[in-house]
């Protein structure tokens, strides 16, 4: 796999939250590498409020890590 | 997507908590952009308990970040 | 809304404690605004082992908050 | 409530656990206040796999409060 | 119950992990303590993708205390 | 069982990323030993978008570790 990830660091707290989101669906894509099935899932969690919480919540914990990555941008 | 998350500083607890709410629905916004959509979804969450400690768990998980970046207001 | 949150800082864990279960209330609080849906979903999990256990979980996750913010009373 | 909890700080891990337990407790208990339903509820929980996990989760969480209140029994 | 954690340190991190794993089995052990029905519940979970993942997930937020305890065996 | 784990060091983030892939799958692997029942369930949960999710949430809560202990790639 071609490199993804050389750094945590980002400019805006914006763009760690971006990275967050990365590395969220670089979980998702390393456990199920197939995108093609990756795609067919799209439609059931996209429409699932759950789903849509519990990924919300994969990036919380993502984000904490860039945050103090990047020393929370202060 | 324009500007949303310049600094992560709040100047209370509670406008850190209201932040921690705003990265929680940004976490559900990027992975389902559609506002008709999730417009569609809050009737089905917002009725049912377990989704509402779900979603109330991100907002925790947030607030972690905000709170230390605002050195827990000290 | 009024002022409900000026400060993480409490005299004892125990305050510290009821404090986190606060935080978790408000999440869900500010995600179904109506008090009289949020009675009537009451009932729901307060008789369900997992969404009691859920519910503490969001609580541990606000208590870390609110320790670190105090030192964790030493 | 008389006081339950006056300090985070215990002579060994072990205690340190056993508080992680009684907090996870607590959590509940604070949400669920009547004794006699949370008793119905034991026979549920106690018995399905993945509910015994999810209580193990938020000792889990409450044990890195209390480590890290213990300086993690250095 | 006998002394079965008087130290969070480990000579390297696969006894952490390991004593993690402890961790995570002594939280239900506490939660259901019949070894029977703890014993007649392992199929149903040990042959349930998601309940294996979540319990890998409570090993994993133990690890990050006993990696904390350790300095990360740095 | 075979050393699997004398370091937490990586030399890149991406590189820490895999780790902590690792990490959950022997979280995975220390509760349910057969390979073959494993590979028996992958295709269950691979093709679950929920499952999927918290597959890289367990990623996500050791990368937290991870990262820790490379002082997050700095």
């Amino acid at each position: 796999m071609a490199d993804w990830l050389t750094s945590l660091k980002t400019e805006t707290p914006q763009q760690g939250f971006e990275l967050a989101i990365t590395l969220a669906r670089k979980g998702v894509g390393y456990t199920q590498p197939s995108a093609e099935i990756r795609q067919a899932l799209r439609p059931v969690y996209e429409s699932d409020a759950d789903s849509l919480t519990l990924a919300s919540q994969v990036i919380a914990i993502h984000f904490q890590t860039v945050a103090l990555a990047n020393n929370h941008w202060k």
